[in-house]
């Protein structure tokens, strides 16, 4: 949902003056320079803390040594060349991972506010650890969008993957798919029921696409509304003479992606193919993904902590101020995601410290594939980890957060729970609410294709061949 | 379903030769000719019957005179120029609707075995007294198309009405709906989903096409099935080498009529405008269809009763003995539905005759917006009826049947329940298992637009459009 | 749900010094007793209005005579001794009936407020012309029960049946249960799950109960709500210092509704026995209606428009100020039901008039097995009419009201439509906002067993009985 | 469901005459007393499988040492003093956790005919390596049930735990609850919603069940059927003269546990309490836990993987030859449930290795609180462990099980995978088709309370209880 704040004129164009802002050249970067200081160490001890991970949490200390986790134990002992971290009261667990962003991207004349710098800085500073990205194709061509991605991932400072969307059909871009999986570490791709005349597909190329992710171990994604009756309803709206952002939500009501997802879900089943539905809204949406799922189908539906943070500034936004349709779509989330999740579910008493450890890191991790290296604290894992402190609270607003947006959809909301410390590739790089990140100090995570979801379609496609019955007896008659 | 039964080379050509048969230029027509007989007369009762109407059964006397329904009540007194027919111990019923047939269609290469004669006479014989039928657009004229089929309905026996096919949408289409709601007395539209590169719309025609009938007080009628996946399904049976009949059910399972009846839903709701699906035949469509009218959605399912009657002969098929694509889709049943419903639903205590009446025949009438000139037994009704004895008992087979093809799906079937009479129009036509009809006879029935299902359409609409928002207050920032 | 509005010390004790309440002796008796007035004619001629039956609706005059309708058809001309009304632009419909009322019931400590007098005056002037009211057996005993309801009922001024609330169970309750049908004219009987410790019942009797109605014909009812969790329910909210009104809903959460409603049908579907659910209230409770009614079984949930009227003034109320569980349960409903019902569904677009008359009256005398008698405007119906205004308004007070009762719980409440006239029996009663009722001028209906839900379940068990597998063979080994 | 064999007038009295059971004092028992054979070495390394947990599969050596697992990474190496397996291209799972057997219980007037010992063994033989057992208490007393339970249970050969039933309520029932949660190590207590007039108890009793589970910590048990309805089904089947064993499924059809199980649901979801609804068998009950859980309340439904082992010989199931009623319930499992659930499941593409493991033992681990000791192959975990090859293949008979019953429900069953070695309590007691246990070696395993479904429920409480509206404003009037 788009929401529209009062536009503001004058947009602080000299981050410099900023004293809650950060500069665009790294955070902190004197200290990373200087080398020797304590959040740059490459040894890390996290004492005393309740390590928290999906399977189980327990505590123990934690030793990081060169990007990776060593040992989780208790009671670890270790020189004095290596940095400790007390943890004591307080969880330890793996950084959050976002599956949904959109950062530099260029969409509707414009593009957006955070790039691969400040959206990811942004993160750290909210113990999100890694994120995937959408790449978008550069006039259908896979290739071409990718060169495009890799560029703009230069001055990344955490870890980060890609998605590939998939906005037209033919044989080139079936052979690019397939480098794509085989070549580039990228195990995903995403097709749009929506966006009628750009990135919106019809039936037909969904159906060749779920196969042709089939037959390459890749997860089809899915953007589920129905674009013409969006298109319909944005009309509806604009003859009403709602031209105003209100306009976005009424012209898309729920049953538009219920339907949709019950399309994109039921043709999926048809091919037999797994299916990940990004950011479920709508009750009816989650109950053809719950009905779907007890039936014994392999779909995943993404919620809210996948952010599609996609942020424009209040100029940005003005473009669509007499016709909503032209409002550039997108709001912040990546920063404030951990915090959401944990205030609204875990202190709400709905799930517990595993789950929010499994839905904000692990379960992402496991489905593109990247298991146990991210979303979990084992011996061999990756040091992507935070510090959370449950008994401490946030606030959260645009005058000191980290995206470059001027306005943040969650402006004033208060809740429990703070990511006091944020552990990226062993390095220190929050903490204090300080913020110290190195543009360029980012990898690139290849995600090899056939996740968990994987198992089995073989042996379920085998058993369906063989249930096809004999044919009929066919006579030919004769004189 | 297809059944494809082995192929017989000798297609009977004389129906002369065959007592089982009829003669096409009208059964009995001697008898008829001849003016006196008795199921020519214009004055009938029937007597000491159980008449039953959908909201109510009694024992009553009917008199009917030139073709009209004059009284129904208990113990009439006529003179001696009336037809008597004894009912005592049987029942009195609305002779039934067909809401779905195909008779004299071209279709596949070929064209049905039954036209408007031989359909018809089928139906009478079976109890069904009108059929409404499927104009289908020539060249996506649809005055060309409605042409076309007044020239075949002229050698009707029975009453029938027209339902028309949408296959394609310009401004001329959407012109032509409404003169033929407002001049022609159509008041239904076909959308069909299947059929990709022939029939099929796409979402965007659908919508236009259900906001044009909402805007008429028309039914938008669907044919639920997803094209594009049942042409995927058909290239894998063909693929796996099943060229065979089976591979017609096999290349559609139940799951895509369950994605395009939930989209169709969605989408009418959307627009808010009633839907009637036709043939619904999975667990999963009929779900969808009774969730959503939980839900207050005026959504419609044709069940059984509506026999999409649709036959070609055993030569007919084998244009498909190669490839199940080619093989013409279609069955017979207008004969048979009134005893196969009796016998399934009736006899097995699932409803009641009254029930039975409202599914055969007054539902019908109600939604093609024609009760209670048909579909019931009231003074003032046309004289269409039947008498059906419960402790009878019937037989299906072609070699009696009354269909011009040359098998039945519903061959050797048995059952309780025999129609024994059907009057048509006001004449006997059907009387031990004796038909005597006459090409001609049957009426064109125009059916008025705004039918029950339209009722509080335009209240519910208002309600919505005082439901949107007051536009969010948008400031324009000045320096 | 208790309303619990401030108690007022003064409670108005003599209906005579209320303009807008009325005389205990009966409204405008004077009027009536002196024989020649309008609305005390045999002879009424309604023209030119839309004469609405649940099966259909047509313009026409209604002729009445002697209490029944003798005919409904255009253009009636009639002698001057006939007086008539004017219902041109109105709709002319069957009166309500109310399946769902209490009047003159003592419980918890007192005795409604309104006894069949003054509860059916205020339906008469709400366009109610028949009532069924809950028979309570005293200390078990049906016979008593009935024998103190028949003196209660002896002040009645419109037409009104029985139910028969079931209690306890022995040999006796259930041979004065086959005496109550067979020759009483009772055919429904009502279980509580509710009501620990005075009317609850286990499932040993409820099961009892459904056998014992199905070998009658008997329609059974039930109060379902869960008494023990309820009871449960209180002891929590008294525990937590709840002792207010507020107590009474916060203890009985919709969850409960919802579980015995489950469990009722279930063990109706075990013994296939029809039954009826009265006041549905939750969401939970009407999704398992719907879902067993998809699946076909006979399941009907009585919703707002039985009214549970069940009456009690400030003063009544009062008695669990301090104790939220000594407040007498209910509020009015029976003068108020028409109009709410209109203006709720129809004026929203929900509904039809066609369906305004269906589930205010017709479903309910089909259910009671009185139909065509009651709930019809048919040539031989009783003449229980009412003249609805669509294009007046109605406004809701204890001040106008015909209730005893000093407060409304729908105090303010304003719409759209009016009753206008009421004929009850024929008389016309209710006109021009003026009240003509004679006490003692109510009749007795009664009212057959084997509704309509019980058609077909006799051949549906002979069905289950022959689907019992062979006996498993089994062998007596031997040395 | 029971089958019930041909009775065999002989039961094999002998165990020692019979080459495929086992002798009463120990399976190779002479080894074992030997000391120094390799299956009783205590240490062991598994060298090359594919290490399989529920949250991550690897190949992976594992090393044991007393009975521990001491490590688990590649390429272990290890002295001469260690007894290596090698695992290449097979499974390294934790042993099996049965959460549901009746080992030595006095039922229906004679004992299952499986102990503590040969119930176990038969476990073991099948990969099953921990059970958890019923305690039926003594004249409703759950300390003279322990201590019954603690004496049968010394001959044990591999470790167990106990649930407790609750067949009474009284405060000397819910005072010893607390001692057995508390003191004894029982963290789950079973309430039976059937077998009336002996452990059936009502709601009331349920109810006061559940909030003394919450308020200890303690997961609360449901055999879901309706005791009341299922003596109904059972008179029924005896008056319509169907005494033999096909009565006992006949007379409880699936709608009786779908409505005890709808019941105990909601109750549970009234006092926010954790369920367990043991053995699942009907869509109706999986249907009602599914949407419970899609709502988020936390209810576990028990599927096939606990297989309410409960064995009798023929003789015994012959005490209800002539009363299906009198036939003991139960049938065997413990033994052929993983070969079961792998065949089942895993070769149809249902589930993966990794599912398998958690639905046969991690699952259960983590329920019953007592993970990671049990259910993971980890550093620290106790030595339970199989070795599964997945290219062999299984066949069940009675002539081969190590029950000591004389009949298997699933006599010639076949399938694939294979449970070839056994590992408990870091000791081989099953490899190569030989079996080596030794009486008195299993350890009771004491589990503690609260386990995860206990997460957040206080704070849910807490909302719950801020929820509760102000008290309504009551005014007392005074004059």
């Amino acid at each position: 949902m788009i929401h529209f704040l009062p536009l503001l004129l004058l947009i602080i164009s000299c981050p410099l003056s900023q004293s809650n802002q950060f500069c665009d050249s790294g955070y902190g970067c004197g200290a990373y320079e200087g080398g020797l200081s304590r959040s740059s160490s490459s040894k890390i001890l996290i004492k005393g803390g309740t390590v928290v991970n999906a399977h189980h949490q327990e505590v123990a200390d934690v030793y990081v040594e060169d990007g990776v986790i060593v040992a989780v134990k208790p009671n670890i002992k270790v020189g004095d060349d290596v940095t400790v971290l007390d943890a004591t009261g307080k969880l330890v667990m793996p950084g959050g991972i976002d599956p949904h962003t959109h950062l530099a991207m260029e969409f509707m004349g414009t593009e957006t506010i955070d790039d691969y710098y400040s959206g990811q800085a942004a993160a750290l500073a909210g113990g999100t650890t890694m994120h995937i990205d959408f790449v978008i194709p550069v006039d259908g061509s896979l290739s071409a969008g990718l060169e495009a991605y890799v560029e703009k991932a230069k001055k990344s400072c955490m870890d980060y993957g890609f998605h590939m969307a998939i906005t037209k059909w033919d044989d080139v871009v079936a052979r690019e798919m397939e480098i794509m999986v085989k070549e580039k570490g990228i195990n995903s791709f995403k097709f749009f029921l929506a966006y009628k005349g750009s990135l919106m597909i019809n039936d037909e190329l969904l159906l060749e696409g779920l196969k042709k992710c089939k037959s390459l171990g890749a997860m089809a994604m899915v953007h589920a509304e129905n674009g013409d009756a969006v298109f319909e309803g944005q009309k509806r709206m604009m003859e009403l003479g709602i031209t105003g952002p209100e306009g976005h939500a009424l012209s898309r009501p729920p049953v538009l992606e219920g339907e949709a997802t019950a399309r994109a879900i039921r043709l999926a089943g048809f091919v037999n193919t797994p299916l990940y539905v990004v950011h479920v809204m709508s009750i009816d949406a989650m109950d053809e993904i719950a009905r779907a799922q007890t039936s014994g189908q392999r779909v995943v539906g993404e919620p809210l902590v996948g952010t599609d943070h996609c942020s424009f500034n209040s100029t940005q936004k003005a473009l669509g101020i007499d016709d909503f349709r032209k409002i550039p779509n997108g709001v912040n989330g990546i920063e404030e995601r951990m915090h959401l999740v944990w205030d609204t579910m875990v202190e709400s008493g709905q799930i517990s410290a595993i789950d929010y450890v499994r839905v904000t890191s692990t379960e992402c991790a496991k489905l593109f594939n990247i298991y146990p290296r991210k979303g979990a604290i084992l011996a061999g894992s990756d040091a992507d980890i935070i510090i959370f402190n449950p008994n401490s609270s946030f606030e959260i607003s645009a005058s000191s957060h980290h995206s470059r947006s001027d306005t943040n959809v969650y402006e004033g909301r208060r809740g429990k729970g703070k990511v006091e410390v944020t552990i990226s590739g062993g390095r220190v790089v929050w903490e204090n609410d300080d913020l110290k990140v190195v543009p360029g100090s980012g990898k690139y995570v290849e995600m090899p294709p056939y996740n968990y979801l994987f198992d089995g379609i073989d042996k379920a496609d085998t058993a369906y061949l063989s249930s096809l019955r004999a044919p009929v007896k066919r006579i030919r008659a004769t004189t």
